[in-house]
């Protein structure tokens, strides 16, 4: 027999980027295309410490089923920091832990959004959610980015245009700070004009922020949620990016009326997320030092950065466009306008170097990009400088032949 | 503002179980209500003992980014255990990790139903994988359980009708080995039967078999899975009851064409399971005794079975019935018919008892039931006998009462 697909996967395809991430892991290829923090930010000794500690002296207690909400002082810790740091309120809210950034996409949508529902994204978008969104039925529309961030008048217009067909929309989602794949940070005011939109549509804000705390330049941005007034914003974020993606470890904040719906969408989907893992993050953010461990990560981002940055600055031809991320792990270059980015891209792969099309990020698959994302945080040092050396070499060729 | 909840989740309730979870974390409560696995099973010192070694030899192998699939040598090794175990056949099915069993039905549900389809369930089934088919709008019909498994006339009829209504089935959800939460197992000829009637209507099975590794009494059944002959079986496997729940760790077997959709729906939902314990689970399996530790587990839940099942013919009131479970971790009373247990368990829980009505496990939340639940795997041995002296008196009283 041949089993029969669901409709909302049966048209699904696989994350482009996982799949070059399989490419990315042949030692000859340079590759810009996956999205993995560096592994030397990865707090080792701490983490094998606080392992061996707690197996040694209470390991059921991180063994056995724990909590659908998450790991209770790992919370309390988050809840204290964030409502310190970013100015979230706990009387309102609630926090869960989430099996990384990516779970709490999936929980909210499953919670928020029925099929044939339409989810705002920025354009292009991070891939992963996209499909989250897609898997759910939801149909995807795309609000250009510009370089401070979404166009918050195409927001406007689309949302009116929507509004008069009569379709729902559910929420948008978006990644305000250093955004996966563009590298962008929207601005305050742009900040707030997206919020005052929501509100002015009655939708929901789903807020990114994977990368929040890796800001390596410039001055920090309030968060969206922080100017949540009316329970319109879920805030996720993870520990991927901070302690290490194998944890799948991430945190999603919410408007209390939420809760119990999501305690059951959690139950459903995995039960509750590994214990050993959010025991390690509350021993890690309580008992070590922790801003010296992100101003640690951000230093090594920062140099990264800068030396992508500065090659792309020496070998692209002057006619590719790129901004100057302020953090995060991405940083996005355009072709000239109107050219498709996917043959560079696949003849920057025969030439040894990896990065992902800017179609990969789009609202509509079919659709076409001059953008092409580059990941500065996992190659070395060596790799960045002769894979943008490759790459300038090609724009150059590209630019004149096409 | 009041968000608004998608129509699959608005009506969906936590799992009565978890909540009762809750209660008996209360030291003076005699739980007999979860679901926890003894953590005197757990294999701490190896886990400890491998953990601390990859962290030290190895540590960025289990702390990055890994494959959506699964850890590839922990796959090769459960293919390997299935293939020689079980006798499936990995020319024609696939293997992947997931985080834990729950993960196997909800990933199984999102690629293979929509909204409005029939799943077929056992009646009384497991809760959990009974919330997420409802998560996904499904309709659940429950066929009866009898004492050697579902009823499968019922099981006939109920398809032939839904049938001529027009409507459409897509798979049949059981646990054939010492059934959570009857503790029952099914026959082979039932389940030659149920595969049989599963091709005649061409549905398919998710055959979810988290305990069958602890088969403390009796003679092992094969799988539905290994009686699979044409792609109709999806198999679901869990470390929880093995290595620890809180790994988060299980498998999936599937017909080689559900790979590619099981693959973005595993990229949808958490990018990846936690690779430390999936290495750990592997390191296990190959380089220590794993059969000894299962034998090891099963004298465990031998004795602590036994020991319920005796104090239950001591001092349960003999119109209450129960069977005597070939291993797992429940057993499954039955007050006299028509009586409905909800009461009688709140009554228990005054007493300072914890069960589980049947009514929590039943396709239609609103039904009633007969049947507690009780699990022997985690209360100690006096409680054991204690609770089972409290609840037997209470039987007297109830039956004489009412």
């Amino acid at each position: 027999m041949t089993p029969e697909i669901s409709n909302k996967m049966a048209s699904l395809h696989g994350s482009m980027i996982r799949e070059l991430f399989k490419l990315g892991a042949d030692p000859s290829v340079i590759s810009f295309g996956g999205g993995n923090p560096s592994a030397e930010t990865f707090p080792v000794k701490e983490i094998e410490e606080i392992a061996a500690k707690v197996l040694t002296d209470n390991p059921v207690s991180v063994l056995q089923y724990g909590l659908t909400e998450g790991y209770t002082p790992l919370r309390d810790t988050l809840k204290k920091y964030l409502a310190e740091k970013e100015g979230f309120d706990f009387n309102k809210n609630e926090l869960f832990i989430v099996s990384g950034g990516q779970q709490g996409a999936d929980l909210t949508t499953k919670v928020l959004v029925n099929e044939g529902d339409v989810v705002l994204t920025e354009e292009p978008a991070f891939v992963g959610c996209l499909n989250t969104f897609r898997s759910y039925g939801a149909k995807l529309v795309g609000i250009p980015m510009q370089q401070d961030g979404m166009d918050t008048a195409a927001l406007e217009s689309t949302l009116a245009k929507l509004s008069e067909a009569g379709e729902k929309v559910r929420f948008l989602y978006t990644i305000p700070s250093f955004q996966n794949p563009t590298g962008i940070t929207t601005t305050e005011s742009k900040r707030q004009e997206v919020y005052r939109i929501a509100k002015e549509y009655d939708i929901m804000i789903l807020e990114d922020n994977p990368y929040g705390e890796l800001r390596f330049a410039g001055k920090n941005v309030p968060t969206i949620k922080s100017m949540d007034t009316d329970g319109r914003v879920l805030y996720c974020g993870s520990f991927s990016k901070t302690m290490a993606p194998a944890f799948r470890i991430g945190f999603l904040v919410f408007d209390k009326s939420l809760t119990s719906p999501l305690n059951v969408a959690k139950q459903c989907t995995d039960v509750h997320s590994n214990v050993l893992f959010q025991y390690i993050c509350n021993e890690y953010m309580t008992k070590y030092d922790w801003n010296a461990h992100l101003e640690n990560s951000r230093k090594v981002y920062r140099h990264k950065a800068s030396l992508m940055l500065e090659n792309m600055k020496l070998h692209f031809h002057p006619d590719v466009t790129f901004g100057s991320p302020e953090g995060g792990l991405f940083v996005m270059a355009f072709l000239p306008g109107g050219m498709d980015s996917y043959p560079f891209v696949r003849e920057a792969i025969n030439r040894g170097v990896l990065c992902v099309p800017g179609s990969a990020f789009l609202a509509d698959p079919a659709g076409h990009s001059n953008g092409f994302r580059l990941n500065y945080s996992s190659p070395t040092d060596e790799k960045i400088v002769k894979g943008i050396e490759i790459l300038g070499k090609l724009t150059y060729e590209w630019i004149e032949k096409h």
